[in-house]
């Protein structure tokens, strides 16, 4: 019974982790299970014929399942009962032989996640594809960079979509990653030794895992769940990844910088007070989202302490942590993908908003020495401070300096265009690697 | 869209906190807006007749007020211009006057808060009730205490269940309290100011207030979260202290300690694979729970660093993990209490599991001081573990031992029921306190 | 060992949490346990004057004890060895009587709690103080107020200072409530049953916990954590309110707003590239350690589900993360002082800033409804975007505007001076409270 | 000045992430960069000398550098103007050329990263090395399996050590793949974009990271730190990983389990109260220091959320989170690794825990199907428990049982060494994987 506040998830990732998508994935193991064990001789071709029938999900009443859960402590418990009702006599025996409730949920839970990784990166490389946009787009757009929230030299526009991009671009790779290393079947029997299968135990784990296209384990891994941690943790740092773009839009947008805004679209971003409001609704939700999605993280983290052969807690947690942290991060994903998509950025603006800046420091340096350069340009700001003149005009304005700089020499030293030193090479490279990248996930 | 699995919250709680019951108490808001405004002169009287009148949840389309919200950054955008149709010409135009959004969406959210406190104080009673009952029954159930998972002294289960009701009480005692300091209404217009209501603002907000039952904050407090982070911790610390419990209860029910079990109970607790086991299904999913609450609040606690009057995605976040909070704590305080109220002690199991203990030590020191008692009970504690005898028939071989201690003062010694200390005293004083808080919340 | 990196600490709270204070705190916890035995009959008097005069602190080799804790798994074993071979012969045997190593260790961190909450309480009055002094000075300095970080209705920074002031309050409020409450001392001897005391047990726990000025618990609290949790949450909410006005400044202080900058100071908030910056030095650290503090709190709150009668690594992860917490709380609480005590804040900017707002739309919605009013003034803050023009001139150039406003009504209007409602009343409240609060916990 | 309490760390680590290791690495970056730069040609080859010569860490005052990154904000002003002053005159310009703060603060914590990795994988391996070697030795070592702490099938323990070897090996690998992977070197300047060194700025930075042993990034990163939080959360799961072994290891110690107990030594695992206790010291400390580590994930993950080109509180956050990780991790690793080396295993004791089994249900269903077989035994459980007799004896009463299943295959089917399934095929993939990554990483 997941979630599904459209504030916190999209409905892609939403029917993905739903109850009927979980009990159709279990169904899907139950039907998986018995022709893998048909086929390495466990259990008779009939059988597994029968069972598999019977694995349709439109045939069971999920919340009922839900609620029997709650006393018998798993889905499986009731599901395996339900689906036994619905088998015909050959095959009533066989179902879910040698199999232990959480081979089923967790392999369940593995397959809706392989969904949805492949859906993270399918957004990924749409907010992928907006921040290249932009980078191509803004290769030249000059504008402040900002260090603890003041203004330092100048950057482009292009520059910063490029660092949002190769940030993008590894979170696609470590998703790809995951998605083929991580995934992997769950069976083991009661104990994790496959102890009723006899000698057939490893060739049912191949054939189920083929069946299921997923991964073959060395062994059982119901208590160890470092493969589970490790996608949760990808998320987490996925999430954090959307933050840190939606921050900056949301700090590009305020309206005394007003370097950058979220599209206009009906009912949007409006104010239930103030008409005039233009708010940047999908960055500060992909905020709250990603804060949700890393809030999932150390509950499956934490929960890695498991008891011996089963948990008491610790798996439990993640039928609820595992969904949401997907839902959320999905989110995070897609409001940033819209931000993007739809942002308007105002090229004026930033040019304007370019204040003084470092490079006077540099050109003094190379005549005076970094250690005086620096002094003197302290004293021309606390000039400008003092008398609200410009850097320029106290540059020019000042003895020392023009000692060493011509007018012509610091003109050049205060224009931006002029500096932004290896800003191209970095937007190449972040293209090339994102290019490199997309071709390889697809 | 709260979530509703049943295996993580109850009934109870997720009605509260349903979005049936968000949108409902959003309305209740809208309501005694208008009439507070009306009785302070601020709007007609029939406005607020006109307003009231339409106030009616089953009126409203929730999943599509919770879509509209997608875009438009809250619910209350979607909801203010459904009821405005809504209301009759003669209202139409004092609908959420001089509100904003979030004075209508926290205001809500405190009243939903308020009876999620009270349900959790009634449930956490009646654990209360169950430890104060295995407090008094099993006064004089010996049983070993054990720290760092060794046996130490022995305890009686009396004491145990006394130590867990005094936590008990300290948490109804907390929750209480908060519901009296914390559950203040939220109003003060865009920018907390209540601008557009002039010299009736203050008035204003006491009238309402009054109306929904909650306490008059000195000034709004749209972006100073700390009462919701103080609400949001408390619950995370309810949840710590069923942890607790369950830990305990967990520990206790392993197949070779089995001094207690969970009640039977149609349909709940096997396996799926093994028909013998009883599972602790109840603490297990109160641990499971538990770990579920923790993990949100962080969430509000890091989202407290709001921005400036109204945040971008802090606040946000607290309406997913506030309801998910309510709605874990519940059902761990819930499974606590199921797994306690149908408890099986074993008290023979118990006073069999009690081994060798400190008493002898003690005995010894009052004759040759803790040092050379202590050495003396460590080697008969060696020949215990080498040879497979008693600790009695090792005290009683022992020549050192002998010379100080008479073969009465040693089975003295080595009788855990003379050795229980302070613990009626301890189990008088959890239920004397117990009865006062619960007397006085009721 | 506790860290003591200054960046993150103060030297007052590094002192409180040294290794050398807590050993001392361990060794104040043996004196007035062994004088309140002797007091309760428990041990010979002389015993107790020889053990009292052993326990002092510069008679220890500190890191000589944590290195020899770490194979004995507690510090008061090595301590309580080498404190028996400092202690006369006629106390020697009487070292430590009834306790175990849980108690003393307990019983020190509380005693260091409480001087580090009382510290806190300290520096939280002189950030209170430094909030009252801008509520007052700044009871009519306009400025925006902004939600979503765009700019909505202008409110005074007098207000937002009294905000601050009012959650400081708050703190203050709540860490004095716990200094009473949560402060009791720890005493239950091996498995909590004070066994070894006999009759005597509550009445030496009464005599010890006056001896150390700490309250008297129900019960032994070993497995039973919710007061620590308590005030580690408590730390935590702290913390985040200083997070809270630790992000108002860095956002007032970013060049594009300039409302307010840190008070400069020699070697302060340079960068080491460019001499022009003056960061927020204070703010950022302010917010670094107040994501240190937040992130200790999960350690505690989630080792809450402590095993039996003494925890296997949720008690000892406490030894570490209370230090740290308190540390990085203070630290957060001392930065914000100091950024506030030397704030330079621009009134002048902060009018600058004022742009466009909500009274427009208010003072139409008295004569066409609010609906309509929206509207309005939606089309003229379009036109506003769209020619450059001014919202005061847009309104004037209205026809449907100017046929319910005069001139004069749209100047009152805008004129953001008679629209800040309440904000007085919220200044002199908060003002009061604080007050009060201020001298009940001095 | 980071913390060094030995139970949280361990010498080696302490040591890599000492104040005064991490003001070498500065140095190392001042010098590597000066050279770097002369080699590009951008400085002259006698100022790169003067600066590398004058870079030696034990001419500084490291104390006093702490205290003066308290006001200036990074520790790398006071350092760069105390290496200036120690460099000869021909250098004395050039010092820190062209970087700025956070590229020497950031490559300084990569290198020690890098040596922390490296650490890490060595101590690693010794856990595996001990698993392997358990792994081997109990291959026939019977044992209960146990799910939700209830006894299930036997498995062996030789299976549960290669169930903690598979698990161990997959970080090694983890960790092997960051070292490869996310050490690059931070290079950009005030805004990232190299703007002082003109052209030659990658080159620069390539000079760089190979003098230094890094990788080359595409982009600097200042404000993008996925990489950081992938490492961090790879050490959150390397603790989860070796909180999970410990886990298992105090509840196999539980002196009703009585399977394994950690190997004596002076001064380890007593207790100040008890002689008898022998407490699982090893295993509790990898738990409070797991809980450490994992608590400090978060602290990096939500730093994420970076402001612009850098970051006020989540990147200094990093500075004393990262270290604190780094040495919890290292105590973690290191506390499991004496608990396993020093293991003492009783088979006997393991053998005689085995209870009633799941293979009597499974040797029933080959007859009557699933369904009656489980009804079956489950009647029979139930006489266990009623009269106390033993599963063989009240399977051999039950008629409907005998019907089916002689006295010898009855005898079979509750023989635990015939049920181990596939676990030797599991230990042997364990053993060989490990064997395969163990020879990759040295």
């Amino acid at each position: 019974m997941s979630p599904a506040n459209p504030m916190f998830s999209t409905p892609e990732m939403a029917a993905i982790f739903s109850p009927e998508a979980h009990v159709g994935r279990m169904l899907e193991f139950e039907a998986a299970l018995a022709q893998a064990e048909a086929a390495a001789g466990v259990i008779p071709a009939e059988a597994a014929q029968a069972i598999a029938a019977a694995c349709r999900v439109e045939r069971f009443d999920i919340p009922a399942l839900y609620r029997a859960a709650v006393p018998a402590g798993t889905l499986a418990i009731p599901l395996v009962r339900a689906l036994t009702e619905q088998v015909t006599p050959e095959g009533r025996d066989y179902v879910h032989w040698g199999a232990t409730s959480q081979d089923v949920i967790d392999t369940a839970m593995v397959l809706q996640m392989r969904d949805g990784l492949t859906l993270l990166i399918d957004r990924l490389l749409a907010v992928g594809d907006a921040c290249a946009a932009l980078a191509e787009q803004h290769r030249r757009t000059l504008m402040p960079g900002r260090t603890l929230m003041q203004q330092a030299l100048p950057i482009t526009f292009g520059l910063k979509a490029a660092r949002w991009l190769g940030m993008t671009t590894r979170q696609v790779a470590r998703l790809d990653a995951l998605r083929r290393e991580a995934l992997v079947v769950q069976f083991g029997g009661a104990a994790g030794t496959l102890a009723s299968l006899g000698d057939a135990g490893t060739r049912v784990v191949e054939l189920l895992a083929e069946r299921l296209g997923l991964g073959v384990p060395d062994l059982p891994w119901h208590a160890e769940r470092d493969r589970v941690a490790e996608i949760a943790a990808a998320l987490g740092v996925v999430s954090g990844a959307m933050a840190k773009i939606a921050t900056d839009l949301v700090l590009l947008a305020q309206t005394e910088v007003g370097e950058v805004s979220e599209g206009a679209a009906p009912g949007k971003g409006g104010s239930s007070a103030m008409p005039q409001k233009r708010n940047p609704v999908d960055a500060t939700f992909a905020l709250a989202a990603a804060r949700l999605a890393m809030g999932a993280v150390p509950v499956v983290l934490s929960g890695m302490a498991q008891e011996q052969e089963r948990a008491v807690g610790g798996w439990q947690a993640e039928w609820e942590a595992l969904p949401d942290l997907f839902l959320a991060t999905a989110s995070a994903v897609e409001r940033v993908r819209q931000a993007l998509d739809g942002l308007e950025v105002d090229a004026v603006r930033m040019r304007e908003n370019l204040g003084i800046s470092e490079s006077l420091t540099m050109a003094l340096a190379r005549r005076v020495g970094r250690p005086a350069a620096y002094r003197l340009v302290q004293a021309a700001v606390a000039r400008v401070r003092e008398d609200g003149t410009t850097l320029r005009d106290a540059a020019l304005a000042d003895e020392q300096i023009r000692a060493v700089l011509s007018e012509d020499e610091i003109d050049q030293a205060l224009d931006p265009a002029g500096y932004i030193g290896s800003a191209d090479v970095f937007i190449d490279r972040a293209l090339v690697r994102y290019r490199e990248v997309r071709a390889a996930v697809q």
